[in-house]
């Protein structure tokens, strides 16, 4: 299969990349790295990324921002950045990428355990991923040619440490059960489903 | 209570204000009608709508569009409708409102059964309808002074035949239970609750 990972010099991304170069043709984008550069904010640079990657049969993406910080302070400019990015970053991954994909192709995006289980500061990513795991069981009854479309929802990882304080009690992920749990959505044949790792 | 409703005029909003009138202090708002006029798209008119309220015990909002449109052919414009209206729009209420509502007043916004059981053509409610519950999980546990939030989830309503037709199966909200669930969170204890209406 050909597949595009979006987020491909992240955490995660570059866990599956590796997980799946064997048997795979890989197309790494990132937003300064891999092999296509991208800004998923501006849906012009997503139209151009598929322009130049041309038909494929996967798109993973673990890519998106969001504002971490507390609700009391919280302006609208802090909270356009889960929007712009997390949530519309990745919804227009699919909107404009269902025009490229193949045929019994599908769609990985990413959310996360805040749309379930909120933690404090977390009200911004809380909402993008209530809306992209609102969206992906939406978008699948609706795709044709047998695409199909999923999100993996982890906790906090256990490669980001620096994310353990905002977390309390969540048993960090280990990256082979967020790398299988995209597995599942890629090489599997679910769809709408909303996969959690937590 | 001093109560604000915003979509006062609309379809649930006038079920809800006549519900409560007799005991409690209504304001109402609508984009075009009702005691003060505020157009949710915009954080300033928001503001300027608490400027002149002043402080409440009670914000209602029954109010927010959504694009009705299939996937196959969804821009990123048509798009944003949901997501500056329904979802920004009473995202906005809560972070302007929370620094108007009195100490153990209450926030109820509207969501819909698409977040969790989508339709044909309904992508953009649906993620609109996830971000909003999944926001008010979050905000839940960060509001102070004894401030809740809960937002209300129903399917599709008995007064709006002409959306009958994109919810096949749904059994309609009789106008009964959706006040009903509005008076749970208005003049109940909960917090943090998605009430459903289906």
């Amino acid at each position: 299969m050909k597949i595009i990972i979006v987020g491909a010099s992240g955490t995660i991304g570059k866990h599956i990349a590796a997980s799946l170069e064997k048997e795979h043709e890989i197309i790494r984008v990132g937003s300064k790295s891999g092999d296509f550069q991208a800004d998923i904010t501006s849906a012009a640079a997503i139209r151009q990324l598929f322009e130049k990657t041309g038909p494929f049969d996967a798109l993973v993406s673990t890519a998106g921002d969001a504002h971490f910080g507390p609700l009391k302070t919280m302006t609208e400019k802090e909270f356009s950045v889960g929007i712009s990015s997390k949530m519309m970053g990745q919804i227009n991954l699919v909107l404009i990428g269902q025009h490229y994909i193949k045929p019994k192709g599908s769609f990985t995006l990413i959310s996360g355990v805040l749309s379930e289980h909120p933690v404090l500061s977390g009200a911004n990513p809380a909402a993008a991923n209530g809306a992209i795991e609102a969206f992906v069981r939406a978008a699948a009854i609706e795709l044709e040619n047998g695409v199909r479309i999923n999100v993996v929802s982890p906790t906090v990882v256990e490669e980001s440490p620096a994310y353990f304080s905002y977390f309390p009690g969540h048993i960090p992920a280990t990256m082979r059960e967020v790398v299988y749990a995209y597995h599942r959505s890629i090489l599997g044949a679910g769809t709408g489903q909303v996969i959690k790792v937590y």
